[in-house]
């Protein structure tokens, strides 16, 4: 019985070492927690998002070998935790952040209402709602004005009702926003996407590149963030099983979709007019997260937030000049018109 | 009589002559209809406005004379207009922006209500609800560090109820953000504001102190935009010509209150790490415009209105570091301390 127990304890030892390996830092619900519990979907949804946290921050590094990720874990006083990787002033990179959280705690009924984009209504018990929250979240600023500015976000909700009920769903997206237009970045970019959505069932990516083109909106400016990818919310159907399998697809296709293309014009010259252009769609980036985004504005509102981790989506630097207008023709002008006109990358 | 009426269009020229001196660009109503409607106290605001604004900005380029002001006047197809004066990249201000706006039309009741910031109900004909808005709003961030950015606002409201009764109130601040603190300034332009409102009621300055604080609270981090003066809104009593010279009194303060400062820092040396502390504080700046403040936000919903003007509040440059915190005693912490725990500069 000794022997068993002591091959047991070595075991999960292993296991727990490389589990340390293949993650950033141990996971928010505890690596025994996760084993005890591995059949349920929040572990399984925890597991992935540790992984794709781990494989993001892998990528970049190998791409900048000079910089590396600060990691720090996080406790939510009210419940659960994250893990904010963040890498700043790198050669490559300005500042990249992935961010994992796993929280959980009682939701007020205006809180689990406005966490919901489709306002689905929700009966609470005495008013508030035990939910559970989880998901990556990550943006990636680079130096040079011919790399785009990508963001990605995977989440999974649980939410209980006072009779008991679970209402579940998953919401996510990647998104490129690049400095300059560059065609063959663009579709490759969005047929990476598509084939990820496209094993799933083919009416996704048309409908979640057009719900990015539409969620990615700067009223005030007439004018999207970038030049869109993918973005859906409230996803539950077919089936829970179903639809975190095409989740991971699309976690699985960040690093394919983006990689690549940082790769190709990291050592890309440029001039200052570039940089400062580059400078001056920032400031608008900043505008999309602070005044629309609602990831953001729901994470400043919540109590007990990490405001760190929320605003680490925000560039190091941006640039806002009183009525910049490029010159028509301008290679500014051209990502601009995109902007305003978002266009299908692949058929 | 032609002899008179040609006395009376040369005296016309004459007084028009004069006012376009005084004005950075013709009042936005027209500066006959202004002289037939002059007993109208939206015609004396329209003139205040106006003044304030040619007051402000010829005090500035005192300071910068390599400098000078863009004025664009520009119509709200609405109705109304406005004109925005604005300097960038001086060499002593990085973006200062004096803006003054006239604008007319119909509201919905919603918008309305949003407008007033205690709420009180209108009633609306046929759901609609004419107004008249006006004022004169700026913000100057300077270079140097050691020079703090500066923002005032001074506005009036009219709005038609369905019965025909006119709701009118006043609205306005004068308000400081330095990135290092100096007391001796803040003692200064705090005095300054108190003296302009002691004037009139000895209850003013504390009020409005306590609510220039509250205002302009950036929740998410617990901490004050700046260093405060004064801010009030929805005043409509005791009169409406008390008021009116309440609000003349503080607009005249701008300049006294503001200027000694810049130019007694101006030439100031710096070092790196004082702007980058600098950038940072303006990151902060933003963060309050961009997700709390309801001028803002009230200016993004509206349609017709000129997004370039209401976000030309912003800096020119902004910087955001994930998890900067400046070293205990510090000339950075002790700022920071007085942002999180307001202090009574006067008494």
């Amino acid at each position: 019985w000794r022997r068993q127990a002591a091959l047991a304890a070595a075991r999960e030892d292993e296991e727990e070492k490389e589990l340390r390996q293949r993650f950033m830092a141990p996971p928010v619900s505890g690596l025994r927690e996760l084993r005890r519990r591995r059949r349920e979907l929040r572990s399984r949804m925890e597991l992935l998002i540790m992984e794709t946290q781990a494989e993001v921050c892998r990528a970049l590094t190998t791409l900048d070998p000079g910089a590396s990720f600060a990691v720090d874990s996080w406790e939510r006083k009210e419940g659960g935790g994250g893990i904010s990787c963040v890498l700043q002033d790198g050669e490559v990179f300005e500042k990249a952040g992935v961010n994992v959280s796993v929280v959980s705690g009682l939701l007020s009924e205006e809180a689990a209402q406005q966490m919901r984009s489709r306002g689905k209504s929700l009966k609470a018990k005495d008013g508030k709602l035990p939910f559970c929250a989880m998901g990556v979240s990550s943006v990636i600023h680079p130096k040079n004005p011919h790399v785009p500015t990508m963001h990605f976000n995977y989440r999974y909700f649980e939410i209980e009702e006072a009779d008991g009920t679970k209402q579940w769903w998953f919401g996510g997206g990647t998104d490129l926003t690049p400095t300059y237009l560059n065609e063959e970045d663009a579709v490759h970019f969005h047929k990476t996407l598509k084939e990820a959505c496209d094993k799933h069932d083919p009416k996704l990516y048309p409908k979640y590149k057009k719900w990015c083109d539409d969620y990615f909106y700067i009223k005030h400016r007439g004018e999207r963030r970038g030049i869109g990818g993918i973005f859906f919310d409230d996803m539950d159907s077919p089936s829970k099983e179903e639809v975190f399998q095409f989740v991971k697809s699309c976690a699985k296709a960040v690093v394919p979709c983006y990689i690549p293309i940082v790769k190709k014009h990291c050592h890309d010259s440029f001039t200052p007019e570039e940089k400062l252009w580059q400078q001056l769609r920032r400031g608008r980036y900043v505008e999309f997260n602070l005044v629309y985004d609602r990831g953001t504005k729901f994470g400043l509102l919540t109590p007990g937030s990490r405001i760190e981790s929320i605003l680490m989506s925000l560039p190091l630097t941006a640039r806002w000049e009183y009525m910049h207008t490029p010159l028509e023709s301008s290679k500014e002008a051209e990502i601009l018109e995109v902007l305003r006109n978002p266009k299908d990358w692949v058929h």
